[in-house]
């Protein structure tokens, strides 16, 4: 018997009608690299939904978008200012350093960067014989699944500007965000927040898998695919991306779509545990959830479902992280808090 | 009214059965990053395939392919021996120069190295001056569609081991060259002449993408998926590649089936440009076919068909590229043929 | 009118036996690269020292010692394990991840690393999305100027084997710790702790420029000269450096004496210190001194001395770093507590 | 009994004069880092000398000058235009690599590129498949002893700058070059080709050791401290460097003339191997000879004078390389000439 996943949001496959338009998008010649047709469809779609001008590129991954950003952002002695529990910093195998670039890591307790907390790296540097500064890293949901307002988005970003930084938003979970924002956020309401690069998450939000990256800055345009190809990160039948994406902004704009379910769904979890009695440990906001629960139960639900422990394991309760998607099941989700109900009451 | 393209075999989409085995794998839950049914179905049969023992990855494209097997085989002062055509030396902008190591090229009119083409390559070592060879990267097919014989190939192979070199083989054409070698060649005849690593091509051999890396030389192992996650290669929905390799190893062995395929009709193209009295620069042995034509007559094609010069563009007669893949039209190359033809009689 | 300057410990010349040694080698020819008899001569005397074989090499710096020596451990996907006050963490403009290595840094109030400290840095490691530790990174004496016992450098050093780690040890004041080590210790206590790799630092202690790193693991030790060619290590008349390391450790062993009388100097200035009523934010346990002073006094004294503001600049009392050397003058250092005395009784 | 060695130039300790002023200047505190006055003395000698503002800065050796010079003039995908027989190219160990970029290598009989020869450097690149080229590497002399006229520099760097290349010259032997060079040339005729960055050579021309990088290029100055630092070439007693540069170029112009007196003994060899009947593979313009001599010849000069072989090891005649300096001895030229002439008469 096997378990139900609650471990991430890339468990599941591609949404029904992003798999649609690959299979619509297969038959017949393209021009390999991105010089086809859907690519460009798309990237004129995400530009409109921008609302400013941008160089759109299609990656694979977003440990990719990240690694082959930050080489288009970077001399060899600058370095990226992030919070010290943002992807860059734990969850990409040193991707960043492999690249020959210091990751300035800070603590902050929700996942957020405040113009404190960048003065806060920016005081690591001093002259020569310390990292610069260069690039301000954010990511729009955090990794906690916490959300910038829009308000502390802008201020984040002039402060980095002011200080002579670029900001780069990591959006893996941009469509969660933007569904939490408040007020409605879209896009262009991202776009003009004033970052400089930042990629549209594909993968945890139905995608089958890519990240679309749009190079706002034009200064930071020229020769970026260059340096995708140099990571390997130019995919030979680039319209496989392109179809995703098209989709994802067509007239009916699927991609805030499935941001918004895969939250509602994490509500309704996360509404279920509280009526259970648990706590969390960060309010829940987006699609990712990190409640506190009994040692005794995690291990007993570790049993019926898939799902992560986000501590030392040395602490009772325990905090595990439970994430959702455009595909979990409502019914998975109502026999979850049930299970862990039981406990409670015994 | 759109041209038809000789350009690669990437301008198609993913074969029929590829792309339904991707339909099918697209439902339910699996985990991520390869650690799926699929992936270890897929692996299970190469395994069997290759009749060795070996770890299997899969990873998006060739280019990224080569700089992660890169990167499990070097220490920072290693470098690789490779003729000067070689994909890794003319065609990933510099990848395996921007993870550290310098790429010893040699000379080789049909693309081959040979024992003592791979002596040339470590007569530029002396002492810690100079870049220290370890490994020896060879291509089957080559840039320029030959073949190793399986004699050539374990030759080459162990003539690199005696002098202390491991052999990596990119085999992003590797199906085209197992249907073109004498006598009949299987993946379990590669793995017999002892290279260390290689990659099995899907991107090129009617996957949607995808290449399937098998590390062979037990030593080298250790920590592969590391290194593919440092490099941004490590794939959340790794199901998709895991279908496809799975559907490629099924029991027609639909892998070696499309090779042939694309062979075909590249012995197709290549017998009527020769019966219509053209010449070419290598002989044809796999699906890339490099004739030679009059300038005339190529800028004629240049306006119904999609081809690559392969010359400097000051030759006439000027040498063009086509590739013939599994989907290649018959009745385009019958039509191109005819193009060429029309020319000669005037 | 020049200040005095307690910056650091080479804002001096070298040593007058160290320049004379220097100018007895000049003459006549030698092999270059470190092929010439001053550098045999001291390795040897090194390796007499040391009491275990290892094999030396002179570097310039620190460091590039740091550089050169970590590529000689790592493979790509490798981090180091070190404080966050390490020299490599945080003077080094981003050295080793230039080299594309994270440093897992670990905040440690008195600058050295403990057991727990060290399961701190692998606690970050769980999988492939993780940097893999590696190595442990030491310094000795620290750069808040503290020294582990040899008790404490034998139990991080066997709990780093333990745990499958490497142990290497920037010595750049390790001349300093031996004399203020307790029981007294010399080179052999040290290579007898069993680090892996260490470096004994030549500028900092009376040297006119180099370090001698002696390799005793003997797995460490193959092409380690390509490595230090590669980053620009392999200094063509080496005899300089081996003049003066083979001088270090001549019959009179002036590498311990210089190390002792720079401990001596801070000693008597930081008794001053105490006598006047400051407060140290460590204790003084070998050349650099951590006093904190009234700002008031501080501005003060900036116009007459050299020394480094070692806060944010924003407290009151500020704290300052102060470091003596085999050079510094008696008089001023009377002078110098002299000068803070006079704020206190004001 | 020792040999006399013609290996190469760097086989002597300093000039007498150098060492002087190394002595001159190690007492009394100085500024770390370059921030003596030694530095600043010498710095201000090289700009007046250059007749252009120029940054310079002070690095420990050639490989090192080339690597942090490199770090500065490019972005991740750019290459390096060089000769085939450039050091960079065969004798750095693969530093430039190890920076994450290719070098184009060309082929010169001569050592030294022509704007043909940057041209066909050019044609490697067609898109972002390939390494985009953008700085064209010169040696002032040559690897092989040669020199551009100030006509043949102007030119190739007029041509690199109308193709959007910048120019770096490596100044290993660049005394040597400018006492060959006609007309008379100086520092400041080298600057008025328009070369954007040199390296002015210190250690292979008398010093103990030292390289002066001069950035003429405007837009290429800022932060280039950061990049020396993280390579390891900031060091610590800069002031050994400054003192000899600043006695280079004193008003005696030392510099110049330790060059003319090295290329004054290479002719003195020269002429007695001419006279004794020898023939040479390139002629001898600056300190470099590359004769050709019996097998039989050379293994008997083996026994008595220390030189490298410059060929395969299995021609007869072979090539051999001798190399004057400042310092080699008229009496062992003498000895040399009359040890070869032996072997002809019989």
């Amino acid at each position: 018997v096997s378990k139900y996943l609650f471990f991430d949001d890339y468990s599941e496959g591609a949404h029904p009608e992003i798999l649609k338009a690959i299979n619509e998008a297969n038959a017949g010649q393209q021009r390999g690299y991105g010089g086809d047709e859907y690519c460009q469809l798309a990237a004129e779609r995400i530009v409109a939904e921008l609302g400013v001008s941008a160089d759109i590129h299609f990656i694979s991954g977003g440990t990719q978008a990240n690694i082959v950003g930050m080489s288009a952002l970077l001399r060899p002695h600058h370095g990226v200012i992030a919070v010290a529990s943002a992807h860059i910093a734990q969850h990409e195998a040193g991707g960043i350093e492999a690249t020959g670039h210091k990751i300035i890591a800070i603590n902050s307790p929700d996942g957020k960067l405040t113009p404190e907390l960048v003065d806060q790296g920016m005081a690591t540097h001093y002259d020569e014989h310390t990292v610069k500064p260069r690039v301000v890293f954010v990511s729009q949901a955090t990794e906690l699944g916490t959300v910038y307002t829009r308000q502390e988005l802008t201020t984040v970003v002039d402060h980095a500007h002011q200080k002579g930084l670029l900001v780069y938003l990591d959006g893996a979970r941009l469509a969660e965000a933007c569904a939490a924002m408040s007020p409605a956020t879209t896009l262009a309401d991202i776009a003009q927040t004033g970052v400089d690069i930042l990629y549209i998450g594909g993968t945890k939000n139905g995608g089958l898998f890519g990240e679309a990256i749009a190079v706002i800055n034009a200064g930071l345009r020229e020769d970026f695919r260059y340096l995708m190809k140099q990571r390997g990160a130019l995919m030979a039948k680039a319209r496989v991306m392109g179809a995703q994406f098209a989709r994802f902004f067509d007239e009916d704009r699927l991609w805030y779509q499935l941001g918004r379910v895969a939250n509602d769904n994490a509500r309704t979890l996360t509404d279920g545990l509280i009526a259970a009695g648990y706590e969390f440990v960060v309010p829940t906001e987006t699609n990712q959830l990190f409640p506190r629960l009994p040692v005794q139960t995690v291990v007993r639900l570790e049993k019926e479902f898939g799902f992560y422990r986000w501590d030392s394991g040395r602490e009772d309760p325990a905090t595990i992280r439970l994430v959702c998607s455009w595909a979990t099941s409502a019914e998975e989700i109502r026999r979850f808090v049930e299970a862990t109900a039981r406990e409670v009451v015994s």
